[in-house]
Parts: C-alpha cells; sequence; structure tokens
C-alpha cells in the first residue's frame, strides 16, 4: 500500500517540500504531467520543477503503452546517467500508470512488456510520487500500472509499483469537464460493484468497497453536494474503491473492457461505461442504478463503436477479455469456463 | 501509513515466509508476545521464531510505559551487538505500541520519553511487524506509540512509528474474553466518534471514520453477525477507525481517559468506557448509543473508579488531560479553553 499520502484542497502547494527531502545531489525529478495543464500557466508555475529537472508533458488521449514506458526510460537514462532522484505523476490513471511504470523499468532491466502480469518486478523502483488531477481510476493506489504491450493489455503487478507518496488536493479536479468527470467517477463504481460481487471478496476489500459505492451513489445518484464537497468525496471513493481492488478483483466489466481498449483504443473510463452499459444479466441491480445516473447527469454512452469492426477485431477483444483469468474467477467462480463462452461475449461486444 | 497489510483468516502462518526475506545474517529476530499466550502451546507452536531469537512474553495487564521500552532496548542491545533483523508485536494494543516504540529506540538515542511528542524522531526505525490479537485500538494502523512516561501519557507520534508490515487475522481475536472484546471494540467506536465530530475532520478521515463507526453498531448494535463475520469486521472497523484518526484527532473521552490511566493505571480500551459513559453534554446522540450496547451485551462498566481518590490525584489527572491541547482543539475548537474548565472535569472525574 501506498506508505505516505497528504490530503486537503491546496495540499498540492507541499509537493515542493516533500521534494526537498528526496532531492539527491545531482540527481534530478522527472515529473509526467497531463498535457491539459500545458497551457495552463496558473496550474504550471505550481509545479515545483528545478532547472535541472525534466518535465514532459505527456498526452493522455491514448491509453499508456509499454512501448511508451520504454521510451521515457531510454529518453531519461540518457539525459542522466547518474540516475534520477524520483519520478513524479500529475494526472489521471493513464499519467499516473506511466509514472509507475516509468519508475520501475529505471531499475529493472529489459521493457516494460516483461513485467505486465503479476509479481514479476524483483527490485525496488525509484521513489515515485503521485498527484491525481481526475478521481476515479484508483490508479493513485493500486498496485497495478495497467499498460497496454504487443500482445495485450495488462498491469504491471507488483509490491514496488504503488507510489511512496500520493498528494490528493480534490482542487485539482476542479476543471474536469462534466462528462470526464463521469465516465471516470463511474470507473470507480464499477470497480466496487465487481469487487463486491466477487467471490475474492473477504472483510478487507468489502469494507474499502461498501464505502467507495456508498460515496459514488451519495455524489452521483443523490446529487445533493455542493461541488467543492463532490470533488473531496470522489477523490476518497476512488481512493477506496483503489483499496478495495488491492485485495480483491475486478470482473466482467473491466475484461471485456480491457478488449474494447485493446483494439479501438477506447480509454478506460468511457470503455468500462460502454461495456457496463450491456451487462443487465451480470450486475442487474447496479447496471439499472448505473442507467438511472447517465440520465441525471445527461451523459453520452457512445453506442456503435462496435458496428465497423471486423470478425478479426471483435476476435481479438474477445481473446484479451477471456485471457484475463482472475477476473472471470472472480465475477463467476472457479467454474467460470463452463459460464461464459466465445459467443456470448460476441453479441454483447456487438450491441456495444 | 502501514505500507503492507496481509488480511485473512488463518494469515497469522504467513509471518514465517513473510520474515525470512528480512531477516538478515546473524541479526535476530525479536518477538514481544501478549503473556496471555504463554501456556498456549497450540498457539505458540505457530510463532516463526528460530532458535537464536529472543521471544519475550510481555504482560498487558498494564498500560505500555517508556521505562518498559528503555529496559527492553538495553536487553535487547546487550544481547545483540550486532543488531537485530526486526521486532514482531504480537498482541493487543500495548503489545504493539511496546513494539512500535522499542523498533525506534533501537535506532534513535536517548530514551523514550524523550520522543513523546509530534515528529521528535529523525531516524528509521528497525523493521517492526504488528499482528494484533484484539481487535479496536488501531494501534495496528496507528502512527503513535502511546506510553505512560515519567511526567504524562502521551503517544510517540511520528513517520516513523507505524508498522513495515501487519498482519490481519480475525482467528486470532477468538479467544478475547467477552468484557475485553467489548471494552476494545467501544475504543474503536469512540475514536469514531471523536474523530466524526471533531473540528479537524476532512473527507478522508471522514470517510474511514463513517465506516468504522457504520461496522461497530453492525457487530455492536444490531448483533445479527456470526461470530466469525463480526471478529472479521471488528478487525476492519479498527483498521478503518485507526486510519481515521491518523487524520484527525480523539477528543473528550480521550484525553480525559489519559489522566484517569496515567494516574490509576486503568487500561485504555476499559478507561474509555468509564469515561464515555459520563460524556453525554459532549457526544449525547452517541452516548446513549453506547449505554444501549452495554445493555444489550451485558457488560459491567466500572463505577466508583475515582471515589478514593485524594484531590492532588484528581488535580493530576485533570493536568495530564488538559494537557492534551491538540485533543481538546479538536473536540471543542481552537478557543476551547473558554469552553471546558478544571470544575467541569474535577466532577467529571469525580462521578466515575
Amino acid at each position: 500500500m501506498v506508505p505516505k499520502v497528504v490530503f486537503g484542497a491546496g495540499s498540492f502547494n507541499q509537493l515542493g517540500t516533500i521534494l526537498a527531502e528526496k532531492r539527491k545531489h545531482e540527481k534530478p525529478f522527472v515529473f509526467l504531467v497531463d498535457d491539459v495543464f500545458e497551457n495552463n500557466a496558473e496550474f504550471t508555475t505550481r509545479v515545483p520543477s528545478h532547472e535541472s529537472d525534466l518535465l514532459i508533458f505527456v498526452s493522455s488521449e491514448e491509453e499508456p503503452k509499454t512501448k511508451q514506458v520504454d521510451a521515457l526510460v531510454s529518453q531519461i537514462k540518457e539525459m542522466f546517467e547518474k540516475g534520477v532522484s524520483g519520478v513524479i505523476g500529475i494526472g489521471g490513471g493513464t499519467i499516473l500508470d506511466l509514472a509507475k511504470a516509468t519508475s520501475i523499468l529505471l531499475t529493472n532491466p529489459g521493457k516494460a512488456a516483461d513485467y505486465q502480469g503479476w509479481d514479476l518486478v524483483y527490485k525496488k523502483a525509484v521513489y515515485h510520487v503521485g498527484v491525481p488531477t481526475i478521481s476515479g481510476t484508483g490508479a493513485e493506489v493500486s498496485r497495478t500500472a495497467v499498460l497496454t504491450g504487443p500482445v495485450r493489455k495488462l498491469g504491471i503487478n507488483s509490491d514496488y509499483t504503488p507510489f511512496d507518496q500520493v498528494i490528493l488536493d480534490p482542487d485539482l479536479t476542479e476543471t474536469v469537464p462534466n462528462n470526464q468527470w463521469f465516465y471516470t467517477g463511474m470507473d470507480c463504481f464499477i470497480h466496487c460493484v465487481e469487487s463486491l460481487n466477487g467471490t475474492f471478496l473477504n472483510a478487507f476489500s468489502e469494507s474499502y468497497g461498501e464505502k467507495a459505492y456508498e460515496l459514488c451513489l451519495e455524489i452521483f445518484n443523490d446529487t445533493k453536494l455542493s461541488k467543492t464537497e463532490a470533488r473531496a468525496k470522489l477523490m476518497m471513493a476512488s481512493w477506496h474503491g483503489g483499496m478495495s481492488i488491492a485485495y480483491s478483483q475486478v470482473g466482467v466489466a473491466h475484461a471485456m473492457s480491457y478488449g474494447l481498449s485493446y483494439v479501438l483504443g477506447t480509454k478506460h473510463g468511457i470503455g468500462n461505461c460502454i461495456v457496463f452499459n450491456q451487462l443487465e444479466d451480470y450486475y442487474p441491480k447496479d447496471v439499472s442504478l448505473f442507467k438511472e445516473m447517465v440520465k441525471k447527469h445527461r451523459i453520452d454512452i457512445p453506442s456503435g463503436v462496435c458496428a465497423d469492426c471486423s470478425e478479426t477485431e471483435i476476435n481479438t477483444m474477445i481473446d484479451i477479455a477471456l485471457g484475463l483469468t482472475p477476473l472471470w474467477e472472480n465475477a463467476l467462480g472457479e467454474d467460470w469456463e463452463t459460464k461464459i463462452d466465445r459467443e456470448t461475449l460476441y453479441t454483447l461486444y456487438r450491441k456495444m
């Protein structure tokens, strides 16, 4: 788990002090910042980077890729022969996962794709800090860094993946557009539904999952909170949702969403929504709640995204989805293979 | 926060594997184990200590003391000139706090009393593991190690205090006697009441506090859970309650309970119950809920404990209680000194 966390509106201002303690002689920090902030001078002047540090604006238009991590690591190693003091990710799940993976690959040999899976990392990563600027992914707290690689979309799940320090400043999520706020919030809601309805559930995950689920409903279904309260509470929902998953698993929605995203590059939040919208058979109560919230917030859930897909593309989606054994085991039990088949997934994908 | 945690019935069996990774050449582990287990061979054979390790059974009859920590540290340093691989605390809050403080004093010079307060520790402690065998104190997750010193009862609050690893095995709490189960569970309930009603509350603490509070009511008020479920859920309530406090503060009950315990040596859990029982004016709804739960579980809350106290003793209690500024600030606000006086505390203590 993340050993250090600061929470509170304005707490982003503490980043400079926190990094000062960790700065090593002649070793700069690398800041990976979501490029939505690139022309936001008010924000960029608050990033406490020194002249010798490297600040890279990274697009989060696409899901993070193993080759992107490899390129970042090459660039950093080439620029800084003596190594770096740490990596700071400032952004949404894409940037946070890139920061986590980069910090691992700076100390572990080989390519990012070598570490996709469970517990394949054997050396401590460089010091890494996460600052989420959108809430819901749980990437700020999870022990995975989900990457699209040459053969699969799968996380680097390891004890060295979690951030050493996280700063939770709800004010940083103030400028998130409404649709994106909803999609990413629903990522958290869907996490929780999958965790709470899964066979891997224990009292640890359940207590975190229940709290996050409750907060999501308070924010998106009751809709009585002020915007400031909603920002703070969604940040905590994301945190607890991520903690719940740390000790359980996601399920059908995430498995199918990984397939969608592998083939079409669909972003994770919206991908989950597109998939979850079709999962009445698996999560009836919560899909119906989801549809109510979509209506309340006047959100567009894209449809027909698979209409133009070739048979090969749909088959790849199915391969990717079915390859995620732990997710299916959690959702449907040990005998999941007798409960789901390619035809069912085919029909579901074609409906999306 | 605690960076690594294992949860689950039977997870205590993983301790050996976890320690094997951390064992350094010629450096033994020190196990501090609650002496209620001393003659429980079924349990002691499961403690994965090697022949070269030191296993000490410690009484938890009394609250942990700074001089006890100093004595343990002297003994360990004398026995093991090359140092130790780590300290493992197996027991309730008393043992866990002793383990945390001992691990700090093994690397920091001076006496335990030198570090009572906030952020006075400047060197990393030796590796330390916590295994709670009773639920409610939150000591397994908190960044404090509460000790009674020569001049005060106060915690060693620091970034180095939290355990490096915690094992949460609900089965270990199976043999806790009913009264003790209740008193310690109420420690958690009272933490949450104080945190949720405090002025220091933020969305972080609130989300943890609400979940722990909810779980306490599910366990002690609804009383519909099986014993196995209740054990698992109380372990999580304790965890979340401790997390809530990590980012807020306790209040009137803890301040007064510290005074009681300093003078009379009253154990923390029962002390909190004795105090909370008299705090209708401060926490009306929750004191009434508390009294209902006391009735439901047929628990004896001792009365008349201060009846034979001298004026000097009561005055010392008041001094200790009023010395805990952050607790009063949290409970009553910045102008707490205008809202509470020695007479009020005197009357309350005499009623206990």
